[in-house]
């Protein structure tokens, strides 16, 4: 689905801006990408659900800023070290959605907790509950935390039918006020049809919503229900109950998501400039200056249930396959009539946009007629 | 054979230096990195042959340093920026065994051979070559070539029957010198027996230096026959005729090296400490804080010709199989009797150790008794 059957590109003209770029680079396209803002925040708005987008696809402290400009409520990171950049940027309310569990970082948490408007932090144990209220009350800080709740990804959280006990046992600990729930599903668990995905989505918001109330009935007074990714975030957040969503990589989109019917190919916004570096046409072969230090590998080519076709669509060449990746090559399989020379440059849209932006030291983020070099100032953050 | 059949590790006990450490990170033992080091030196000395190692694994001038301290005759690297980095940190010869086809990339190769004693650039096709004299000339700089053969892995490089004619008509062009041929073919094509890296290693060695002695007949005085990956480096350096290998892995060795049986699993300088955040022993689940951004994913699990089980090898618990990874998360399968708790830490060795370096914006050499943050500088470089 995102191969074209043509053979001849049917994407907008490289900007001529882009020339003087060396490869391999991600550009942005802002425009595209501020629509994917504006769409997202319209939909939260209209289904009535607060949107709060995980940074973690971009790491870029100006891209959070235009979406909470454009309506999110604050933003989602997934390591203290994210939250720190994010709150140094300039952004005051911060999710970290992941348990923390280790003294020093929730030391680090609190620390950036007493420096901006509202910051939040995951819990999914007992043990980690105790710990985020010890180190709390040593601080002299009271702490929001959110419980997370595996509903069926089976990573972190706690499993579904114990979640309303662990919340009332964090409810009746000092220092840390439990304000709501979440869980992340995604999609992949759940085929790739669009119904499907809406199913996922509606699904995952029914059962927080349900377990909201048991916990709210038991006496614990958790106000958000959080939910929700780019391809199930759209239909989760119409079930009543659900308060918020946490989509990320909506902001750019990326190959999976046009797999997943969530976009179409247009609504991407970011690509990797590469240039042809070695090509055979008699062969139906051609390199570019890109591979798995460039690309993100994390979403394999024809892996259940996405049937993506390869390593990410070259708009210069749809039928190309970009179907092998060292290092710093990519291999592509070209078509009959495909003529990519070297020197040549394309624009691929990777498989998955989050692991590849990581990937990168800085992106450019191309405006109209300029380019500007942006830091991934939280990238390659370990701690 | 990465996965031990004892339920119990046999692994060293974790250094208590590394208790400071904030995880997911990599750890370097210096002491294993270092004899590693020190073993493809005295390999390649009693080979007769020239070791330049690639820098692309480590990206971290003080590395190289230690690797021409022990007796490299220069580095290795991808990427121009990745020159411009080693020169900065004191490496003074260096080979970029990439063509180089920009413009622009060629005057900053230039750049560096103006301040370091020696750069070499590659080159595989005659446009390539006539731009390197062109901007060589117009730099007033000659430029020491190497030219690339493709000896099967079909990637960058002229084809095997074609570089002769190609390497006469570099030799004709102004202000470049062609001083010698390379080829890079790794294992990954030869099965994955040290029977089948032993053949690929040999039979690499004999096409370049039979082929260096067709271009020498020619007239074009070509020295340098520079072949060999960690894999299958201390093979192709027993050719009468090869003049250099390029291994890179070695310096920290990985998992694919030791399914490779081309060293053990104790010669693993260089592993992923992360943290136990979500244990559910009676479902032998477990999550670590370290996903796809910690761990590169570009070597998958069971692809052939690797049978590697998982994305890592557990130290603290062999059996244990981290079978699945989100961005920052890492589920562990765990055998029955495994006991891992919350807040336990455990050390990983990654799959593939270049790409997974190449994720980190630092790492932590142990030495001793201390632990010192290194920064990997040539990381995230894109162009």
């Amino acid at each position: 689905m995102t191969q074209s059957q043509g053979s001849t590109s049917t994407a907008q003209p490289m900007h001529p801006a882009l020339a003087g770029l060396e490869t391999p680079c991600i550009v942005i396209d802002a425009a595209v990408m501020d629509a994917n803002i504006a769409q997202a925040a319209q939909m939260a708005q209209q289904a009535g659900v607060k949107l709060r987008p995980h940074a973690k696809t971009h790491k870029m402290p100006l891209i959070a800023k235009k979406q909470i400009e454009a309506g999110a409520s604050g933003i989602t990171v997934a390591k203290v070290s994210e939250a720190e950049i994010m709150a140094d940027g300039g952004i005051d309310d911060i999710f970290i959605a992941y348990p923390l569990i280790a003294e020093s970082k929730i030391r680090r948490a609190i620390g950036v907790s007493k420096r901006i408007a509202n910051l939040i932090v995951g819990v999914d144990s007992e043990e980690g509950a105790r710990l985020l209220s010890r180190v709390a009350i040593s601080e002299g800080h009271s702490l929001q935390v959110r419980l997370e709740i595996d509903t069926g990804l089976r990573r972190t959280g706690v499993p579904y039918e114990e979640a309303l006990e662990l919340a009332q046992y964090i409810h009746s600990l000092d220092s840390i006020q439990l304000t709501g729930i979440y869980t992340f599903r995604g999609a992949l668990l759940d085929g790739k049809s669009t119904k499907d995905i809406e199913a996922a989505g509606k699904a995952e918001g029914l059962m927080m919503v349900e377990l909201a109330e048991r916990i709210r009935e038991a006496g614990v007074p958790v106000q958000d229900v959080s939910v929700g990714s780019s391809p199930t975030g759209a239909f989760a957040a119409t079930v009543p109950g659900v308060t918020e969503i946490r989509p990320g990589t909506y902001v750019f989109q990326d190959r999976m998501l046009v797999e997943f019917g969530t976009c179409a190919l247009e609504q991407c916004a970011a690509y990797v400039l590469a240039t042809v570096v070695t090509s055979r046409p008699e062969e139906g072969h051609a390199v570019i200056d890109g591979g798995s230090k460039t690309f993100a590998t994390d979403v394999q080519p024809n892996t259940n249930p996405l049937q993506l076709r390869g390593f990410g669509h070259v708009l210069e060449a749809p039928d190309a396959l970009l179907e092998r990746l060292s290092e710093e090559h990519g291999i592509l399989r070209t078509a009959p009539g495909t003529s990519l020379a070297p020197g040549d440059r394309v624009r691929v849209i990777p498989n998955h946009i989050c692991s590849t932006i990581n990937l990168h030291n800085h992106v450019y983020l191309l405006e109209e007629d300029r380019v500007r070099q942006l830091d991934v100032a939280a990238r390659g953050m370990l701690e």
